[in-house]
């Protein structure tokens, strides 16, 4: 893949490892479940449970207050034999919009696929989020919403992209997806862009960022949702801003790289495990 | 929130440290699993499964001698595949009346639900319970109580509302819940009041006490149901007395500061998984 | 309870902890799953499918080299969710009565209960078992055949009575289980009886054996379960014998209280998981 | 059982365990999960379930960059609640022949039964598997090949018969089962042949190896699954050739070796467990 250097082109910060310690701080000891939030992880058909359940486990372990998963209902019980911790309701209910109400971050399209269903999920959820809700659209969702051209102008939405997601959605092919081009498409977007490959680049508003981090060993089935249960996780307790979605960014790569130093292969649910421990030590400064 | 301070007020004991190596004693050598109680947990409808999990997987781990879950059978795979040690009867069960009768303890509410179904098995189990039971009430069981106003008669019941549930059953705000308000309340209720935050207070007909640890991290979903499986347990193998009900209280909250030194959210998976070491530990005036 | 000392009595042996080093011997290097024996349990009905799980998974990782559950359908994805290495049939399949016949050991009885399924199960198995088969017969099935009073003649028989089914089956209320009453009852049943509880005694046709490990941590549901687990894993490998079942049930107890020391009680699943490592350190000649 | 000395007979080589490090090699920083390659598991009925799921964990722990499972639908609940990171379609689902398509690695036979559907599926994966595409024949599989004499031509084949399925699909007896007579037979199949026992033998169109590591703590249900998901795992990663193949063989016996030694019997999910970590000593030239 032919990639210019992003530092001759436009000016792309590197995250840096301190970021982490400023966005991850120690909770307030007058707290309850609540004040770090409620995140709602849409996603997972009946081929691929397996991504609401890796996206709402980040979720719980990076530790949002409250976790529901909106999934199709067969997902249920391997959901609730991994992750007790987290509520469910079949994506097809129709209280899902009235739930989606009720929480600060919705993310969709982990595993959602992009069947009728899974449309008409989508286009609802699109029309409920209101303006103050942080939204996630990863996966599937992108798929369709550059396959029926989905109109989004939510403010507040991240886009998790991978490559040949990103193809579809913004027209750029793979080969040329050069972080100038990159930029150019992304501020053509409401929120957030995060180009997900082996260098991740993230594009916002205002600035754009490359993730310095990260490992060949991530390269597996799954990591990418987990990416999107940290994102909600972290924005669900922090808040969404630039500094937040980087740190959530280089914490994945940054706890895989820890991994990878005895494992060949980090798997989602090793990752997920180390979460609580990772994040003790940012808020501590020792990482 | 505006609090007075409890002490001016009202005298408000801290639960102490050494209460927990008084209730949890060696066991003794002529025993067999009906020496430590049985456990019955009423919860988990089709959406908060988890819940009913979590609570009987700590009254499991505390060392409950058998412990049985009525709950939606939707729940049953995800219930044994974390927990074989337990039982299970569909909620809906007419053995279930039956079944309540054979038990020390009843623990309902945890991911109960607030609707029909729900407040007819709350009902048919206030009448089913004999004085000799410990009952104890949570979650939407409260909130079935206080908007259905259900008469609560049974001397044996310990309450565990978070303060949203306290406002319903009580009436009083939540930052109108001080101590003074809190204890007037509890007295017009039938046995002991737990009105969990983040110092949690116990109010018995006799004493008043506050629970003197705790930890931000253990402000994540479930948290309030691992409580009521361990009171369940607690109470299984110790009896009914304040001195029990206050250690399970300080245990909980004991065990997440433990966990909290390594871990950012302290989930409820880990702490019930901590809990056998912790009493052994306690059983041996070691902690 | 009123007991006589056994010593005075009848002759009764310690089992010796040097008895599990002469059992547990180092695996033939020219060897193959098949040579260390198939064994299938019968058990878990909707409401106590733990039972099975849990004997299963003894047999397991004790070393069993072919497992097979027979039980309720409902208990299939949460016997795989923990147990991938079990294979397993509904047990009101036609084809059961098949399978028995191609396994070294059938364990009966585990959360089987009392209903007319079981006692049809059960009679169908009792007519079906071989000569050359060892039968264990555990919990529902020991109370099925008190109170069908049904005929069992196998002589490769292990039963694994607690003290209420023991009362059952022999007509000896609990507070007069005398080692001398036992034995006398024990010898009118085929093959070797276990009766369980916090000394557990064995009666063979030819001797009486008592149990001197064992902790009050092991009183929990499952424990007995377990039991059957491990005496099916150990027949399977080591042959049907006096010291084969006195070290499989030496070893359930000496495991128990090595995990004693850490914990408060000793879950089923603690146990089982430990088994891999204690036979390995008995035939190594270290515990 | 007589055997013949190999080395007399035919140039049998032993793998050595250079290998694994030539094999093993440090990941590309520049991949993505595409570049570990894509395996299709199909396999699982209603009663070995278990074998689908072993296959592919180990598929997954190995590191193969997408791995999908194609069974019974009922297996769908343990499969995930074991392993998010795999995808599942139900193997009857027309949609499986355009799936297996998509991949790079086939492995039919664990668990798949040998009923008419199961001969249905076989039938129709043979005439789908392209040229460049592995294909692993294992289990049931392989008897259903040679009890309905299907015709297999597809030259990147890998066999995975234990000893009575060699038998079954060569015609030689076990006892007749020489190195000689196993290659002669090998050599009219198309592809590798591993014929599995105490000490597994690969036939190539080439060249025959031994396996000089092993132990009989492997002798279990489940570890030729396994075995299936490893030699998926690493031909998605390394692609297919003699080292591969022998690599993966090798590996499975070598993890096992390590953790016999404190294990008395080495379970499927715990070699699976101990697979990133095995790996990556191997790419780092430390086993």
């Amino acid at each position: 893949m032919v990639r210019y250097n992003a530092d001759e082109v436009i000016a792309v910060k590197k995250i840096s490892a301190s970021l982490i310690n400023r966005v991850i701080q120690p909770r307030p000891q007058e707290s309850h479940k609540g004040t770090f939030g409620r995140v709602l992880v849409i996603g997972g058909n009946a081929q691929f449970g397996g991504a609401a359940i890796m996206a709402a486990s980040a979720a719980v372990y990076c530790g949002a207050g409250l976790v529901s998963v909106a999934t199709a209902p067969v997902n249920r019980s391997a959901l609730h034999a991994r992750l007790p911790e987290a509520m469910i309701i079949p994506y097809d209910d129709p209280q899902l919009m009235a739930l989606i109400r009720t929480v600060d971050v919705v993310a969709i399209g982990p595993g959602l696929g992009t069947d009728e269903l899974a449309a008409s999920i989508l286009s609802h959820t699109l029309k409920t989020v209101k303006d103050s809700q942080a939204l996630i659209i990863d996966g599937s969702a992108i798929t369709l919403i550059a396959e029926h051209q989905l109109t989004v102008s939510h403010a507040r939405t991240v886009w998790t992209p991978h490559q040949m997601e990103w193809q579809r959605l913004s027209g750029i092919a793979v080969r040329d997806q050069t972080p100038l081009a990159n930029q150019t498409a992304a501020t053509k977007l409401p929120g957030t862009v995060i180009v997900k490959s082996h260098r991740t680049e993230l594009f916002t508003p205002t600035a754009s960022y490359e993730n310095p981090v990260g490992t060949p060993a991530m390269a597996t089935g799954g990591m990418g949702d987990t990416l999107v249960g940290m994102l909600a996780g972290f924005i669900a307790q922090f808040g969404l801003s630039d500094d937040v979605v980087s740190a959530a960014v280089y914490a994945h790569s940054a706890i895989a790289e820890e991994l990878a130093k005895t494992n060949y292969v980090v798997l989602p649910s090793m990752l997920i495990q180390q979460l609580p421990n990772y994040m003790q030590r940012a808020a501590a400064a020792q990482v």
